[in-house]
């Protein structure tokens, strides 16, 4: 998350109620997760695993729960509990105030932009031009359409991470991790009904320019999706996976998260995509493998009882 | 199904226009399915492999199309087609009476509790204190949501169960078993959107303290979910499924319908859970078997042309 | 699309800017795709690989982008981009007029129907008489609908088919072919929560009499499904499928489009159906086979480590 202008670390250090040592003068510019985040971002860190990974990343101030030696220029701010204070900061810079009309005075609506009934459009919201939006759709706050999207009915955009922090030391089981991220959708994307997409957790869920959706997909919290990609009806992709340019997933097939499709790739109906995949290739199972490899093993399979009845026969049995 | 208060035999009879014997002078305290009865219940039978199991459980009144021996202190009910009883009991004890307004006013709503604008909440739902129930979601009649629980957009509670009885011999194929059970959804819980969980055909389907649930997740009448579970996106269970405790089932798992899976069983994705399993476990593949035999098994798979190799140089092919 | 009167064949040359060549006075009764076309209607070609069945086909009129020989009685409409010119007819005699109301005006609804708050009944929508429209569904223009049917909350009926033509030497590349078809629902049908039904592209997509479909299940276009079929929740069934009568298909399956399942098949959870198969048999897997050799198949894997033993043990190693 980005805030609307650089925020002094004091005031951060005193919302959080934390210690501020370091470079004290300086502003951030956003909140991000480790593997997000950019030079100027605050990115928080309570796991002595990780601590080294967070210190040494491009975050340049780090919300920490021990004091600990850090490069020059950067500031810690030490707290008690990082992943609460991270959870302070974003319901301080972006509350949920939930918009109890069914489109929002804050949502920017493009020209020969049809909203039917229905609809749902939340705070912030920004939509271009020439697009149709069919009746029961939801979209949340904060999301960016382009122009000439289709989107159809019963489908919702903009919806929570699927992302919790496991707190077996407390009365709550799962913590949810707050989704301040939104979803960004370019121009000539049509989405079919009853799709859902989440918002991204600190950054961006996007999908780009001429990509085509069918019913009932599911796209997890900071998915990137290339252009002129094909998704099949039913299709679940999960948080964080990279889907390059002109991938076309086939119906049913599953994408586990922060994996990499490339370019071109083809997956077939009901797949399952564990790993991270190279490009310009077709691919088929679950776990995923070359489609005529995968192929070719199931006629072995088919060979197993009359290798039976060879090896039966060597044996004299 | 619990009638509000016990209702005279006599009058059911009369209703039903059945021919009462044995306990008449009692009263029923309500309806339900063999499986779930309990004493002082009405249960149905018309099949007669089924007229002992159903005598002997512990329903006191038998709905029955036969005369036949019962234990003392029970009653039959005799009528020439017990289903339509059911039937008849269930529409005259709960009729379906849509609410016409986006809130019924006989729902109750706890404090500090959003109802986002296009959500429906049907009549007699019991909602807690400061939830949040997001645009679009469709709560049907007497849904109980406890507090603190979030339910996305587009999600539908309380959906009729998938449930028929076969009737080859009328104009009508398939009969639908009226579902007069509740959703129960106790604290903490989290639906993500575009879910549907259906009500309990007799009794209630109920969504365990502290659960977090995915997008588009399916879950069938009278199925029972565990505390902190988490289900991933696109997961369907059955109808009347025991999930104990702390299972997770990772994005597209099926479930089969009456099964049990044990406390803290992990489910990959895609898999499918075809009889019960034993917690503390992890599984994969359709139908599931421990995760680390199926993965040995795709290494063994792979070795089948070599294996074939082999053979045909022993025979000197 | 069957236009509601013939259009003379110059009227349509002359909204397409097409030459007209061959029968010229006729007039056409609709526009529709090779493989559902009838005699008076028209139908378009752009790659040669087609011509030859397109003009042969029952299609009286042919849009097409080349000169060529045709038989007797039949006409030629020469443009530049037959499928510009489709579109454009399909817009023109079937334009996207959105309703604006959550009921248009339009529809036609049968006594005793119930529609309940939330829901949308777009343009020329027809309802039978003693149906349940749920909170928050979604039909869509032209569909007709049966008498006692029920359609259960969150489920659209009608959205735009998924297909689309590769312009690869355009700006555009994926073009929408437009869908002008309706979606056509008998008597008696129960259609559960969250479910998708496309359109036909230019024909209907038939969901039959009697039958009963789960929750989140998909339909694709122009798909045709017979009487009494079960169809468990997450199915997913492709375009122009044909499933014939007292089919069941069980959850997450999946169907391969424009295919046949036969009458009476019975189809295991989690199958994927990739080409047509007979009625009256029980399958199971991805492809699908008889359910009977596919478990033994899953004993027969089991047996392959005992298998290498022996060879191993033959072979003295």
């Amino acid at each position: 998350m980005r805030f609307e202008k650089p925020v002094p670390l004091q005031q951060i250090a005193q919302l959080i109620n934390a210690e501020l040592i370091g470079n004290a003068t300086a502003s951030a510019t956003g909140i991000n997760e480790i593997h997000k985040v950019e030079k100027g971002d605050l990115a928080f860190v309570d796991h002595p695993k990780y601590y080294d990974t967070c210190i040494s990343s491009a975050a340049s101030f780090i919300i920490i729960n021990k004091k600990t030696s850090f490069p020059e220029g950067k500031a810690l701010l030490i707290v008690e509990d990082p992943f609460e204070a991270y959870l302070k900061i974003v319901d301080h810079f972006r509350p949920f105030k939930p918009s109890m009309k069914l489109i929002s005075d804050s949502a920017g609506i493009g020209k020969d932009t049809v909203i039917m009934p229905g609809a749902y459009i939340g705070n912030r919201v920004s939509i271009g031009k020439n697009c149709i939006i069919q009746p029961n759709v939801t979209i949340l706050d904060h999301v960016i359409i382009g122009d000439n999207v289709v989107i159809q009915s019963g489908t919702v955009i903009g919806s929570d991470a699927f992302y919790y922090n496991k707190k077996t030391n407390r009365d709550v089981h799962y913590k949810k991790m707050a989704s301040c991220g939104r979803v960004v959708i370019e121009n000539a994307v049509e989405i079919g009904a009853g799709c859902t997409i989440d918002r991204g957790v600190t950054g961006d869920t996007l999908i780009g320019a001429g990509t085509k959706i069918d019913n009932l997909v599911h796209i997890g919290h900071d998915t990137i999706i290339g252009k002129n990609c094909l998704l099949a009806a039913q299709v679940g992709i999960a948080g964080a996976v990279t889907i390059e340019d002109n991938v076309i997933l086939w119906g049913q097939v599953g994408v586990n998260k922060t994996l990499t499709i490339g370019e071109g790739a083809v997956i077939y109906a009901q797949s399952g995509v564990k790993d991270s995949i190279p490009g310009n290739k077709v691919y088929f199972g679950s776990p995923v493998e070359d489609a005529r490899e995968k192929m070719k093993e199931l006629v072995w399979i088919k060979r197993i009882p009359e290798l039976w009845k060879r090896v039966m026969k060597n044996q004299g049995a």
